[in-house]
């Protein structure tokens, strides 16, 4: 009975071993699955985001090609959302037989309109631009905006000064009530560039220069570098504007106030922001 | 006797009107003579100038290579000035086998220096330069210059801030009360560059684009333009220099305003003048 006693205690341990073993494995297949299907859920709302912003871009690209009209001489800015305007442009040209001259702010973007057929010149040959359309990286509700993504701000400026009016097409997720969030790109000059990164770093400012998937440092279409100072919140652009003005080595800054007329953003019926500003 | 006084009276005109003819000529050769007398004169006087010009400039590069010691790591600037200090410095690092290392404003300096021996780094190569002797164009009371003649004024004002100590060297001539008697040197982007010519005009700056002696446009080292102000007299230096900055589509322009520590001008005993300025 003493023997029968502890072989019946053994099997009780045996089977309660048993059961926990079976339990973990069953505790790690759930969890297994649990994590599959919230990671799916984010990759499908990640996924939902995505393509409301592509959809957004091309509502707002086709409704800007609708301002275009013949004779004009275009801005033509740069950027995947510029893209969808442009795409949209060189059709209607075609269509509707427009004469339209293109003044573009990148080497991608005059590639673009060429192979869409759309006639371009330089900015020095035409003696004003009528309407520029251009993309923003973000944009306040007082219409300042952070531009230099794709590393055009030193041309896209330079067009937007020279036209009449300037229109920005964004996708809703650009609309922010302060700048900041988007790096702020600062076209350098690349002599000397080092010693910015170290000042910029000294103001706290977060500066990394840009890379390519290499590693290798960006350069713009003249050859200059970009450090892109991660701010968060830019609360007095125009200050700081005129802290980059006066940095040596400073080409251009992507801070881009007092610049547009009207900013669009897309959407089933395209919103119209006005700059009412004096 | 009749006709005897008519041909009396004809000798007499005929020979007042030969003296008169060869008093015309004599006149004639003595205005020649005065007039190339006068003209020798002022060109041997110009000539005089201009040897004093360069004896001075030699004078205050061969002082600034005295200053040069051991070890040091020296800012190297542009012109025909620099290029006697250049040379100086050159034969005392040979003389006294020193340890330099010499940065570059430009890539006509970076020749000189190279093809002299000494041993050359960038500005983004070295924690700091300790000693920067460049040229100016034109000086004020106050140390204010103007720099850029050489088309080099953007590398030039990038190794004067990451320098502990700027020395310019000059001859006398470049010593005004107010600045501005020298053109004003603008580097700025190409595109865009003729808006920015009109701009300047419209503000009755006095703009031409620097032309090589073929009639094409100078390119700077980073292949910008430089567009040159003839303002004579600048009164105002720093709202000048705040306008330009805050200009889209200038890089650099030749303002050096608080930048010298010391300015050389060339003697037989070279005057130094400190900036005194907090």
């Amino acid at each position: 009975m003493f023997f029968s006693l502890k072989n019946f205690m053994i099997q009780i341990l045996l089977v309660i071993n048993i059961g926990s073993i079976v339990n973990t494995f069953i505790a790690i297949f759930f969890y297994a699955l649990s994590v599959k299907l919230i990671y799916c859920q984010g990759e499908k709302e990640e996924h939902i985001v995505i393509d409301q912003q592509i959809i957004q871009k091309k509502q707002a690209g086709e409704f800007a090609a609708t301002l275009i009209t013949d004779g004009m001489i275009v801005g033509l800015g740069t950027g995947s959302t510029v893209r969808f305007f442009i795409e949209a442009l060189a059709a209607k040209i075609n269509n509707e037989g427009l004469n339209i001259t293109g003044v573009t702010t990148s080497n991608k973007t005059s590639s673009l309109a060429k192979s869409l057929g759309i006639k371009l010149a330089s900015v020095d040959e035409v003696p004003m631009i009528d309407l520029t359309i251009d993309g923003a990286d973000e944009v306040d509700h007082q219409l300042n905006g952070i531009k230099g993504g794709g590393a055009a701000l030193l041309f896209e400026k330079i067009v937007a000064l020279n036209s009449k009016k300037n229109i920005w097409i964004i996708d809703e997720s650009k609309y922010h009530e302060v700048i900041g969030q988007f790096p702020l790109p600062v076209e350098v000059v690349p002599y000397g560039s080092h010693h910015l990164l170290k000042k910029f770093l000294a103001a706290d400012m977060q500066p990394t220069f840009r890379r390519t998937a290499t590693g290798e440092r960006v350069t713009t279409d003249v050859g200059n570098y970009i450090i892109d100072l991660h701010l968060n919140r830019i609360e007095y652009p125009q200050s700081l504007a005129y802290f980059l003005e006066q940095t040596i080595g400073v080409v251009e800054h992507g801070l881009f106030l007092k610049t547009v007329d009207e900013v669009i953003i897309g959407g089933n019926q395209p919103t119209l922001i006005s700059n009412t500003k004096p």
